[in-house]
């Protein structure tokens, strides 16, 4: 994996950023998040959109309708994807030295189309896999109509960086008597509610592990 | 506001996505939520940075270190400021019909920095007003230094497309009869967990009603 060198930050700020180049942190991050932000240039302007992804290895993915605008305008083309999660906010004595607490991840790669049947089959597979255990045998059938329907665009992840930031706040070393309440206001990791079944389903439906369990977190290898 | 054509999508999953085209819908999501998504060209290439944003009236604001790099390269540019938030995973009988309950809100336009230094405490002051009420006036008073080391970028809020989708799942007229348990798995909406105190505060320091009664919404014109 080839890291992006850190941006050029001022000494304030530097101090309480922090990079991570290691593919461990990245994958943790990546794994423990859903949705990601898919920036793409369209007519020489930006466009982000968001979209679920998902890893598989040392490549990420995503997909959606082929008639979407996002896949269509984006396949073969260079795109940043990010994903990001707002751990915190943080209070200074200054306002110059509030911050928050987050974890994000910036890909960046050209999107390729997934292009043989059989890979795009296996590819949404993992995806249902991933999220929900055990689902993907259960549902019914993938239809050859659904799999033309469906564009998967992926990349490898080669040129990455990770950024971290916990704890609480860094003031001026001249401020830390000034007389405000300062620290953390932390929020709670994203977390599922009690599953609601669809109205026109037999009561009698059992609920499934990959439900009653489900945990945001993926265990990707 | 001028806002977005609706994007060119399949009838399949045209019938469960819903654009909202008024002012009040767009402005509840991006008064909901902190984090954006703000895309940007450099190079050619884009990039997506995660940045938190403020309103005031029809216009968005996002800041950070006069060195960073977005603001740097980003101001003067067709920038696209993406924010969504992820409320649900929506369970269907088949892979195809699988979606997500949602927020999003999508804003075009040119960023421009705030130039004037009354205008840059200005946007500063609301901001801190606006997450936490009544905190402005209790902060270290912000220096020149401070003002000169922050940027500000803004744009009108007018091309803008905001997209919801809630409830079930909308199944295949003939799948509604495949055991497998559809509904939705909900998220709890972003909650503060319980204030985390500086270590180098003076313990006797009152908790303001700002942090203790903190919510993420914002109240905003």
């Amino acid at each position: 994996m080839r890291t992006t060198a850190p941006s050029n930050r001022s000494r304030l700020r530097r101090k309480y950023e922090r990079g991570r180049y290691d593919k461990e942190s990245l994958y943790e991050i990546l794994d423990s998040c859903l949705l990601a932000h898919v920036g793409y240039v369209l007519d020489g302007a930006p466009v982000v959109t968001p979209t679920l992804y998902w890893r598989e290895g040392d490549h990420i993915y995503w997909h959606g309708s082929s008639a979407s605008r996002m896949l269509r305008k984006s396949a073969g083309c260079e795109v940043c994807l990010t994903v990001s999660e707002l751990d915190g906010l943080v209070l200074a004595r200054s306002g110059m030295h509030h911050s928050v607490n987050y974890r994000s991840a910036m890909l960046f790669g050209t999107a390729r189309k997934v292009t043989r049947r059989e890979d795009k089959i296996e590819r949404m597979r993992i995806f249902v896999e991933q999220m929900f255990p055990g689902r993907w045998e259960q549902l019914r059938e993938i239809n050859e109509q659904e799999v033309k329907a469906t564009t998967i665009l992926g990349m490898p992840i080669d040129e990455a960086a990770a950024k971290v930031r916990t704890g609480g706040p860094v003031d001026d070393e001249e401020d830390y008597g000034h007389p405000v309440w300062a620290g953390v206001i932390p929020f709670v990791p994203k977390t599922p509610g009690e599953p609601v079944p669809d109205d026109r389903q037999d009561p009698g439906t059992a609920l499934p592990d990959h439900v009653r369990n489900y945990r945001v977190a993926r265990e990707v290898s």
